[in-house]
């Protein structure tokens, strides 16, 4: 098991905690720079980081005064990123809800090209009236529809990336042949949601096609990611829970065919870093002063689905309805249930809980102390990896390079250089074969024919 | 009108002529890389060019077998130019037919971003029928209908460009407050294809919008130019035809409400360079030789919507269907009829003269012959400035900016440095008003309302 852990870096402007861009260890300027992005990446490449990773959105945030506004959009942004790093995997959020599956196949084809194997799609299906009426709709599908439509979805795009065979491009000057078209060929899918004729106009990438992510924990989600993941983002708040959907999503996998070591399983940590406790506790204090309790309402509320705005702040958190009547993320609701029952918090407390991370694990303290949780969770069978959410950046991002990647290192815990180039390579998978390649005649029709 | 010329350097794999992968003179691998096109974006830099341009198709080449299949999309592959560029504007096409204004508008914007102000869109409609079954459609829409819905889509992302006044950020640390809210306005549109409540989740970008393109040339496109355009690519075979079709689109646009300088005319050339007569002419028929005839007849029956396959090679072209019954590119028909019709052209004969170009103007020779072809266009007021096609890259565009480029520059038509940093400098336009900056009460209802 050793050397084996799993890091991706999770770059979200100034920093995780929703106040970072206040705090004076930040620039507002660095949240509209594409260098500031081109320099967080190469800080995680320094640390030998599996991956940088952008989440997204289709819509402004519920409290548009209080949150800070700059975003970029992932690929463009990722491509950027790609010309000024050579190793790091780039991963990229865009939503099934809105978007073509043949324009979605492209520009990850396209960036899997432009960085020599380095993408990864995250796979969300976004939740959200807001969101839908950008595109046209009333209001979200409903939980279930958005996960079929997300299934076809991949189901679509990944016959997509396999419509090139590797050997298709013979490219005989000679001859004036190019293309060997037997090689090519057509998906005619004709499904619920798409009807897609294929070939996709572009040749097979270099990792056959980019890493697949996602971070539903819901039971549409976990039975999702079991069929379809290869690495998955989760939020958890204790390590028996952590534990158990470990456990849970492994079983699923296999169970769906597929080996345990397939799915890549990173719960999120904000690493809150002192040089001593106190110091980590003075910032994480700092951090917390700095909340807007009317943003951070917003945000919840958008969070799990459930409007607490006009709650009041000191009293214990109302009754939520029950988890059914939530057409969110539903995971992420009973997270935020659970832990406000378990510790009997009231809205502020909670609040400052979760300012943080949002529903994250925040951990305060050391480079040990963050190193010893981190070992705690993988050799308890909890994590395959950490999705990493400083809470400041650049400067939370580059303690934990140089503080806490040396001390996993000394434990034997994390690589110190890349073995291969690809993020399949850093995250040990093998490059996915193609469906069409053994093709008998008849199956998957070629262009030529 | 010296010093005002524009140059568009238009990116096409390893040259735009049809054999150009199979001329010694280019190395096939750069097909697949980001190096390549970055190198050329440097060299048009180098030549002080106004921008680079990247086309794009939404489906396969009508004869795989013997097309250049690598293709990167463009957006991605922008972001990846920029970063290796500083002041060359990076244009990128994105067919209206098949994407949605929300997402193409958050690209755009975030290309804008990342450069620094350098983003320009050519707006497609896209006929083709391979390429609506791609998307769910049997068959492409009707002309006309792809026009209507491109018009929309223009007014929505535009609507959605402006959605943040520019001093909507006000990023005030002391108070918690990001955003004015009252200078974030929602677009609420409600159209014949798309509804879009808005605002946009991006910042007003650099440019407030990427600069706009087109290159249709037919009614409806002269129509859509005159209304949207700030420049226009055009193909045109002579003179006279060139200077009708400015003196056209200008007054159309005078018509429009628009300043005739507010478009940029920028017809196609495909310069074919040696450093005397006879060795420009040996290029041309070291390229024509290599084109392979049934890859031609397949470009050309798919550039006009007429299927040629079959026809006899070494006899006049057919009679072909009147315009009104073509539903691909109708301008491009007609060139194709009226050059063959002129030159009574064979099939044979008229392949040579498109393998080149395409249907834009082939000029072969030496540097002095190319700068007075460019500049006897623009003195007679049938062009602004050229979309160059160098027939081999990225030879062909060295030999232009090393040897073409000064040549301009002694005769005073060409600028010898930049004088601004976005591609809106370049071309001499100033920043977009916002329609939403002026607002009274009522108008543009704000998020904050």
């Amino acid at each position: 098991m050793t050397g084996q852990l799993h890091l991706n870096a999770f770059l979200m402007g100034v920093g995780h905690h929703e106040a970072a861009w206040r705090h004076p260890a930040t620039e507002p300027a660095d949240l509209g720079s594409v260098a500031h992005f081109q320099r967080l990446a190469q800080i995680a490449e320094r640390g030998t980081f599996d991956s940088v990773f952008l989440a997204d959105s289709v819509q402004v945030a519920g409290d548009v005064e209080h949150t800070a506004a700059e975003r970029f959009e992932p690929l463009t942004l990722l491509s950027a990123i790609a010309a000024a790093t050579s190793r790091i995997g780039l991963i990229g959020t865009v939503s099934t809800g809105y978007s073509e599956p043949y324009n979605l196949a492209r520009q990850f084809a396209s960036l899997d090209h432009i960085s020599g194997g380095r993408a990864g799609w995250n796979i969300v299906t976004t939740a959200g009236d807001r969101s839908a009426q950008n595109f046209g709709l009333d209001g979200a599908r409903a939980h279930a529809d958005r996960y079929r439509r997300a299934t076809e979805f991949v189901d679509v795009a990944t016959a997509l990336w396999d419509s090139w065979e590797d050997e298709a491009p013979v490219r005989d000057r000679a001859s004036g042949r190019y293309v060997d078209p037997e090689r090519v060929h057509e998906i005619s899918h004709d499904g619920e949601f798409f009807r897609v004729r294929g070939p996709l106009n572009s040749i097979r990438s270099r990792q056959g096609r980019p890493v697949l992510v996602q971070a539903g924990s819901s039971e549409d989600g976990k039975a999702f990611a079991a069929a379809h993941a290869e690495a998955v983002f989760t939020a958890q708040q204790t390590l028996g829970d952590a534990r158990d959907f470990y456990r849970d999503l492994k079983a699923r996998a296999v169970a769906a065919g597929r080996a345990p070591s397939s799915i890549a399983v990173l719960p999120g940590i904000v690493p809150v870093l002192g040089a001593t406790a106190a110091e980590a506790d003075r910032l994480a204090a700092e951090l917390d002063d700095l909340i807007v309790p009317a943003r951070a309402v917003a945000q919840l509320s958008e969070m799990i689905g459930v409007d607490l705005s006009g709650r009041p702040l000191d009293a214990p958190l109302p009754p939520l309805p029950s988890v059914e009547r939530i057409n969110g993320a539903k995971s992420r609701f009973e997270l935020v249930r659970d832990l406000a029952a378990r510790e009997r918090l009231t809205l502020r407390q909670l609040l400052g809980r979760l300012g943080g991370g949002r529903g994250h694990q925040v951990v305060v303290g050391t480079p040990e102390r963050i190193a010893d949780h981190i070992e705690q969770w993988y050799a308890a069978g909890a994590a395959d990896g950490f999705n990493v959410m400083p809470p400041l950046l650049p400067s939370g991002l580059e303690a934990f390079v140089d503080n806490v990647v040396p001390e996993l290192r000394r434990r034997g815990l994390f690589r110190t250089e890349y073995a291969g180039t690809t993020l399949r390579d850093h995250l040990g998978f093998a490059r996915p074969e193609n469906r069409f390649a053994h093709a008998q005649e008849g199956e998957g029709r070629s262009v030529s024919a």
